[in-house]
């Protein structure tokens, strides 16, 4: 296993030469291991009542747990997704980015499990929380 | 409960209207309250090692639900997501559009519960499965 | 991997000598691969309402999937969950023995991921649904 | 919504009055409302390879969940669990009870959402993570 922990930087350039899409930004990276990104919510976010969407909070999740994994392990692109479960707490506000935390709970040779608590920016209740488990490729 | 079923038709000119941008296609509207859903796939859709992204199959399994629980229950646009789990089985073609053929597995007062099965277009072995709850508003 | 498949008669041998606490039973075995696992219901099976119990729903969903992996892969014991969600749709039958059907929507090298069905015998509409993944050792 | 918080004792009561067969334990019940449960573990709960079953974890979760809703909304036996997932995250020790933390993320009026640790005693890695949804009868 890669020893070398990519900084910031370097996921923030990975992620933006290999996800070209992605629109969630790196805010936080800490000595633990734990990351915070982040989500614009606007028009395309929003679905009716003025509810940030389902899936903006899915790929916030995902992309949270992502990034978590390769801070820990290295950039690594081939580690996929092999389950995720979203619960959808409360209703997020239509006028904040939302915030997702992610903590790995695992780190393992072949899985790593996370856990990911998302809140509208600011607010101190948490609007949704996910756990979601990657594969990660045995060469690397 | 309202006892009308909306059409094919219905849905659709509904999801144009309250998600503009929704992506995703009513391909099919069984007898059964089974409904086939669509999503384009393209450089939006792709990511590293030409996989069909994560997000994207969670937003096609949410948006089979939600159609089919409306298709069901008529169309009610307050009902939210309460949870979905999903497992990512195979890589998805590069090539093909994702569809998604949810079921739903009891429709209560409630909450309602489905299953969602996911495919390349026109394969047999599927690349996700997907269960997920929705919280159907009490007065409508 | 082992190409022998192990009978009804060889798995049931298996779960009476390694697993002597355990009262599920294989009902069927099936040419595509699919269990049929039964789990007794008695007084210590229920709770307050006359429901089955959620963890004895839970137990038979858990042997349903490992007995549903033994049968493709051969008896390898140390086939581990690592992660399984369950939906309980209705209450069952208080003077019924709940019965499982799993099916396995993957069979990979190190993951295997099923799922289950869950009803009291002799019901059209399941009690419960659950999916789960199993670790499978990699020298066998 | 009763305003009434049971005390840990009373608790204690209900289980044992209603739940005969349980075999947790309430360790701790704290201010803000968290939950700490133990499952003994003894041949009955041990598995090939020498780890505490899957089922008795899930359990653990589980009974862990309903006292801590319970001690938040007081004892209204109706509660039923809708979904519960769970990810195993490390063998359990042969010879140390499990022990859960239970915290809930949401108490809503029909719904309640919470999220358990589960321990092998006195280690500090858990051994698994649950997530689980219980309904909340309308009329109490």
């Amino acid at each position: 296993m890669t020893e070398h922990r990519p900084s910031r930087a370097e996921l923030t350039a990975f992620l933006e030469a290999e996800f070209p899409q992605n629109r969630c930004t790196l805010e936080e990276l800490d000595e633990d291991g734990s990351v915070v990104v982040a989500h614009p919510v606007g028009e395309s976010e929003l679905r009716p009542g003025g509810t940030v969407s389902g899936p903006v909070m899915m790929t916030l999740a995902d992309v949270a747990l992502y990034i978590a994994i390769l801070a820990r392990i290295g950039i690594v692109p081939l580690a996929v997704t092999t389950n995720l479960a979203i619960n959808f707490l409360r209703k997020p506000r239509a006028d904040r980015r939302v915030v997702a935390r992610c903590r790995l709970m695992k780190l393992g040779k072949s899985l790593a499990v996370g856990e990911v608590w998302i809140y509208s920016e600011g607010e101190d209740e948490p609007v949704a929380h996910a756990t979601g488990t990657y594969a990660i490729p045995r060469e690397r």
